[in-house]
Order: structure tokens, then C-alpha cells, then sequence
């Protein structure tokens, strides 16, 4: 169900062998899902892939022709699984360098904190030449923007500083109001009327999202719409649906 | 970092407007994970997208023609946004029919429950001629399976039990070991000596994952491969270097 108007589109790259095997449950997913969505923008499709470079500028370069923005996690840390940078370099044919500006940064941090700026620590200062970084309070190593990718990284605290850090770059977007009814019905029972109802309101996307407790279904049925007197109309219908279903 | 041998892989495709909206959190992506790492098949690529039947259908022959199998989960059930069926039988050039088992079968439960066999229920029959069902203990209306797709729900209850029931249809892979090494250094300590250590064990894939406890930052080190012998070779070199780092 496409909502009408063009709005803002994103994708979302997730990057590791972590969460391909199981060992890692992603979060960033569910977080950038919300946030897009209060921000008015639409997140049309995530992916998740290993530690692969090759894999990872094909995909990449993908993404960012079919959408508007790309977010990506994982991979910008100091080991030598950390492929993102290079493949992101990659991805855009531009030369992989030391930002000089993340270099100062860290050089800093691990003076203060009397540890040595490593080899391995050096890589988190590598990005695509030209990027602008996106600054990383919680741990300093820093993500970084080229055109309309963003590199995030992986651990969710820091992806979340990343992207909340982001947010201002991004197009204030239209953003979908959104209507949800409970339902005690299962979707079986509804799913005859609903579909009637969102045939009669193409301006507002009707969905349905059924939940077991372990005994029965019931549904939440959601309805999203950037316009709000559709929405409130289509709304009026699915309530009074209910109405009738339960004989009130 | 590719594991030697060429294991079984595997896709999943999660459908769902809800999960790219943020207001369904997806949790079978990580439970398709543990189970095939348990069965020794390699989780490559998962990708989420929206109810939409033409890029439903195109994403999955990318995939299926990718991977030896592809686990779908989402949009089986009853209602107008549940595209699935119709996805899949348009990418294999399949007619959707009404599987006589799957009619059968939901015809007896419904009967059994008192309840209307409504038109939205007999969706849930819909598969593309010629795929075999995937039983549903806990709700009945089966998942599907068409050459090398799996096609199951999205709820997690019903999406467990239909791939534990189609589990016994996959080869029996050569599983991967795994040994998890806790290390108390963050990855910038560790990223260089654990770089040399990869370099001299190839068979085995050695991954570090952050942990960050707002304070200061651990690390997991997970050595995989599918050579006992060369695993314990590498996990002891790893365990030197921690034994080394911690002055012991």
C-alpha cells in the first residue's frame, strides 16, 4: 500500500557476521525504523550483509542510487573485520585517508586517557576523502556522511548518538500521522470489511497486525496517512466496524 | 572473512510495512540465525521490505537464484495487505490456486471452532500450484514451501514452529564450531595483535564485538571454523595474548 505524495525515502545497510550468525541481535534496525518514521521519513528497505568489502560496495552503491539517504551500522571500529570504511571508499572511487579532524580528536582522547593511539585505533580515523564526520559523544571514534550515505557504527549506543547527532542534515519531511484501534477480533473476521474500507480510502494506508497470546488472535489495525481529514474519516469507518462487530 | 569449504546458504526476506516502520520490532531474523548457525547452513543476506507484490517478487528471484534457500516471514494471513502468496507465485510464473489440503484442513478447524470460513480465512489457503505446506501447529493455516523458498508467517510463534517443522527438509550441514574468548581490553587494544593472529590462522574466522557499559569498552572474541583442530589452535593463540595483555 503506497501512501500518495513523494516523500523522503531511506534504506538501511547493517553490516557483520555478528548478526548474520546469530550472535548479535540487531537493534538499530527497530530504532531507525522510529526515528525515520517521526521524522516524516520513509524507510523503504533494509539489508543485512557480513564483514564482506566487496559485497558491501556493491550493495551500497545500490542503495544509494535507489534512495534518498543510507544509513549503516556496523564496521568502523579498530579490528581487522572493521571493512566499512574502505568499502564505502570504495563504493564512491574515492581515495581511502586519516580524516585529519577525527585524527585530532582521538589523539586527544587517548592523551587524556593515558592510552596509546595504536595502529588499530588509527583506523577509526579512516574515511572516504571528503567526508564530514558525524561526532560520536559517547566514545569519540567518530562516524562519518559522503553525499547522502551516513557510517554509523554498530553498538547501538553509539548509533543512536550517531544518528540523533544526524538528524539536523536531514530534510524536514512530511511527517505520517498515524491511528491505531484495538481489535478483539482475529484477522480472519475482519479481514472481509477492512479490505472494503481501504478500497474506499486510497488516501490512507490501512494495515493489520495480528497478535497471539497463546490461546487467540486479536489485531491492531493501523492506519497512516499524511493527510489528516482523510485519515480521521477513514478512521470514523474502522470504529464503526467495530461497533458492529461487537453489537454495541 | 570467508570460512574454507562452501557450506549451504541461505536468504531471508522479512515483508512487512510494520517492521520498516518501526512499529512492529522484528525478532525472527535472530532466530532464523541461531537455528541455521545450529544446522550449519550460512545466513548470507536478510533483507526487509514493504507490502508490495512486484518488489516482493522481483527481490525474491534475486535471492532464490543467490542463495540455495530463502526464508520469507510475514504477509500470510488473512487480510488485503497480506501479498505474499501472490508474490511468490508471480516470481516462480506459478498460478495461485487454492492448495485442497490447505482448504481442508482450515475448513475442519473452523468448524471445529464455530467460526465462519470467511473469504479473508480462505486467503490463507492460497499458495502457488504445486507447493508442498508447511504445517502451523499453533493457528492451522500452513506455511508453504516452493523449490528452494520457504514461505512462513510473520507472527513469531507461528513463524518458529513452521521452521522447526521444516527443518528436517534442509541438508544436514557441516556446522561451524565456535569458541567465545571474553576479553577485559577494548578492540583498540587488541585490534593489532588480533590482526597478526588472523593472519597466521586462515581456517579460522575471527570476529571482536564491542561492548560498551557506558563506561569503558570489552570485547568478545569468537573464533569460528569448521576444523576442530585448527580452532584450538588459534583460540590458544588468542588466550596467549590475553594471558599476555593481562600481565599474567
Amino acid at each position: 500500500m503506497q501512501l500518495p505524495s513523494t516523500p523522503t525515502t531511506a534504506a538501511m545497510l547493517a553490516i557483520g557476521d555478528e548478526i548474520l550468525s546469530g550472535r548479535t541481535k540487531d537493534k538499530n534496525i527497530g530504532h531507525l525504523a522510529d526515528v525515520l518514521t517521526m521524522a516524516g521519513i520513509d524507510l523503504k528497505e533494509v539489508r543485512i550483509i557480513g564483514d564482506d568489502p566487496h559485497l558491501i560496495a556493491d550493495t551500497l552503491n545500490t542503495l544509494r542510487r535507489n534512495y534518498d539517504f543510507v544509513f549503516t551500522s556496523g564496521g568502523i571500529g579498530p579490528t581487522h573485520d572493521d571493512v566499512t570504511a574502505e568499502a564505502v571508499a570504495a563504493a564512491f572511487s574515492l581515495p581511502l585517508i586519516e580524516h585529519p579532524e577525527a585524527v585530532a580528536r582521538l589523539t586527544a582522547y587517548y592523551e587524556g586517557r593515558n592510552l596509546p593511539f595504536t595502529e588499530a585505533r588509527r583506523r577509526m580515523t579512516r574515511t572516504p576523502e571528503g567526508a564530514s564526520l558525524v561526532d560520536n559523544p559517547v566514545s569519540m571514534a567518530p562516524g562519518f556522511r559522503v553525499d547522502n550515505v551516513f557510517v554509523f557504527a554498530g553498538v547501538p549506543a553509539v548509533f543512536e548518538a550517531m544518528l540523533g547527532n544526524a538528524l539536523s542534515q536531514l530534510p524536514a519531511g512530511q511527517a505520517i500521522a498515524s491511528v491505531s484501534v484495538e481489535c478483539p477480533f482475529g484477522e480472519g473476521d475482519i479481514g472481509d470489511p477492512l479490505a472494503a474500507i481501504q478500497k474506499l480510502h486510497p488516501g490512507v494506508a490501512i494495515g493489520s497486525y495480528p497478535r497471539f497470546d497463546g490461546q487467540r488472535y486479536s489485531t491492531q489495525i493501523v492506519l497512516r496517512s499524511r493527510d489528516a481529514e482523510k485519515l480521521a474519516t477513514a478512521t470514523a469507518a474502522v470504529e464503526a466496524l467495530m461497533a458492529v462487530m461487537s453489537g454495541r
